[in-house]
């Protein structure tokens, strides 16, 4: 078994599989939403009101990265330490990492 | 069994109980913090260095947060995982609407 | 005169229109990343480095907001408050809208 | 004339302190919530009431910022443009600086 970047227990689908479709259905929303944004910025829009459009992109990134999370943790998290406790840790120090960027960015 | 404001399966001591002690002088440390800033305010001192110092709060207060969360997801959430899945889906969904709360924070 | 979303007392040009190239490439590229993460999404990659590039995104959105307040309070609040303390007031009040719901988002 | 930390054309008062008494309160009420923390640490409350609480603090942090940050433009910045273009470019990159850290925080 060859590891990529980061060693998981869990082999693909992940817990976001089910819904990928929907997920997609998102990030295509979001980048048609910068491309709006492109546009305000190429016909000269208010500053204020291209601001308030990425406000908008960056809670909409940020509800997709706590749906992720959430399917992150009910699966591979808790999978994890069903499997073995020192694995459960890894995992749990692994999302916590990533919380920390998420509050960050 | 009287339930508390949130159900849940353990009581305590929770995850983060063993380090309860450093929790507490990181807490202390920073309500000193915002004390100096009271301090700032009363002196006059200048805005942009007080904003520094409210910026170092907030980050001091994520970091404790990040901390719990860790504790909370690899203690209550994998234990309540391992009682039933609908006990951890529970934990789960309650655990990501903490991390959209703290990011939106 | 036919008023806009917002009233300004000043017309385009605005204060970011001198950088217009620059920040239609940064948005080019942010629609790049995202359409990478759909592709990662697509292509299963696991939870947690979807969320970092994710994280890296929201990073570049802010940073193009904090660039576009930079030329807004340089040029549309100075000039409205040397038009007038009431104009100057208006533009100080609106920017601190979109200051908040940045933080929050 | 020494100059503090920060080099500014204008000396105290500062736009904040006619206001200061309100700051005050409104500090001193977010270091009672501080305690109210600690107190929920030391007596084993459940961990997503305290993150609950720390994401409160952190707003009511967020906002004095953003009251803080209002002041400033509206003053210091405000004055300083109108002073020289020089002067008033250095204050509002100052001022973009924060507001990326405050961002981040």
């Amino acid at each position: 078994m060859t590891m990529t970047e980061h060693e998981h227990p869990n082999q693909p689908p992940y817990g976001y599989t089910d819904d990928k479709a929907a997920y997609l259905r998102r990030l295509g929303r979001i980048e048609g939403q910068i491309r709006g944004i492109s546009r305000m910025v190429d016909d000269d829009k208010y500053c204020i009101d291209i601001l308030t459009q990425i406000s908008a992109v960056r809670s909409a990134l940020q509800s997709v990265s706590v749906g992720l999370l959430e399917e992150h943790i009910g699966h591979c998290v808790v999978d994890a330490a069903k499997a073995s406790d020192e694995a459960g840790n890894d995992k749990v120090t692994e999302a916590s990492a990533a919380i920390a960027r998420l509050v960050k960015s």
